[in-house]
C-alpha cells in the first residue's frame, strides 16, 4: 500500500495563536520513508522543469530543497534574513500581518539564464515565496517552478504567485 | 581529476569582526557537483557508523544533514532555537562569547536506543554541537558520530566532544 503524506503531518490547534491550526511537517521529515517520498515527488517534478538550481528561504526551505538538489546534482541556495550571509547580497522586503521582514540572497547565488526551482515546506499567503523569486529574478534567474510541502488553501498564496508554476503535495 | 573542497570555500576576512576570517560554504553548497562530493563523504562515513537518524541545529546543519538523511532514506530532526517548534519539545543551554543560547528538539524527535549522526556545516568552539548532542541523549539516542564540513582548529572544539567520533571534510 502507497504511504499517504497526510499520515505524516502534525496539526496543532491554537498554534501559533488561537483559532490557527499549526501544520507541523516535522513528523514527515523525520520518517526516512516519507521524507523520500515527498522528495521524490519533487525531484520528479524538477527534473520535468528542467531545473539547474535551487533556493529556498531559511529554515524549512533548505530541509525540503536540499535533498532534490543533492539528488539532481545541483546547487543549493539558501535565502535568509539579515546579517546572515557573509558576502554581498541583495535584499527584497515583504509584509507580515503586522511590519514588513525582509530576505536575502547572495549576489553570486543564481546566474542570469539558470532555470531555478523555489522550495518551501509550507505556502501561507505566499510572502516569503514571493519575495525569495524576486531575489531570483533580479539575479536574472529564470523560476521554472516552486514546490512545496503543504498549501494553505484558505490563505490563497496560489493567488500571489499564479504567474508561476507550482507543486504542492498536500492541500489543507 | 579530484575535485578539491577547498576551492569551493570562500574566505571573507574580518567578518563577522576585525580579526576573524569566516569560512563560508555557499559556493560549496552552490555548486552541485562539490555539494554532491561533500555529501557523499557524509553518507559514506554514516553508512559505516550505522546511523539511524540525523539532527541538526539550525539552519546550516540542516543544509549537512538533509541530503545525507534522504540518501539513506534515514529521517531528520532539525535543533532549533527558542520558538521555532510548536510540539513538546526540551531545551538544552550552552554558553556563548557573551551569556548564553538555547536549543531545542521535539520530545519524539529521536527513540530511545536510535543511533544518531549530528551535523553541522563548521566545528568552531562546539559549543551548538554540544547542545545538540545534550539534546539527542536526553532523549536516549546514541551519538555514534558526527560531522562537519570545516573544522576550525584553532577554537579547538574537537576537545569539547572527544568521547564522539567525529568527520570533519577540511581543517583550516
Amino acid at each position: 500500500m502507497a504511504l499517504d503524506l497526510h499520515d505524516y503531518v502534525a496539526s496543532i490547534p491554537d498554534y501559533p495563536e488561537k483559532g490557527v491550526i499549526f501544520r507541523d511537517i516535522s513528523p514527515l521529515m523525520g520518517d526516512g520513508n516519507a521524507y523520500k517520498e515527498a522528495t521524490n515527488q519533487i525531484v520528479d517534478y524538477a527534473r520535468n522543469k528542467g531545473v539547474e538550481m535551487i533556493v529556498g528561504p531559511e529554515a524549512r526551505g533548505f530541509i525540503v530543497g536540499c535533498p532534490v538538489a543533492y539528488e539532481l546534482g545541483i546547487g543549493f541556495a539558501p535565502a535568509r534574513k539579515k546579517g546572515k550571509l557573509p558576502r554581498e547580497t541583495i535584499k527584497a522586503t515583504y509584509d507580515l500581518e503586522y511590519g514588513t521582514s525582509s530576505l536575502y540572497l547572495h549576489k553570486d547565488a543564481v546566474k542570469p539564464g539558470q532555470r531555478v526551482l523555489v522550495t518551501d515546506d509550507l505556502l501561507a499567503t505566499g510572502g516569503t515565496i514571493s519575495a525569495t523569486i524576486d531575489l531570483v529574478e533580479e539575479l536574472g534567474g529564470i523560476v521554472v517552478g516552486t514546490a512545496f510541502i503543504i498549501e494553505l488553501k484558505d490563505m490563497h498564496g496560489r493567488d500571489k504567485i499564479k504567474d508561476y508554476d507550482m507543486l504542492s503535495l498536500m492541500q489543507y
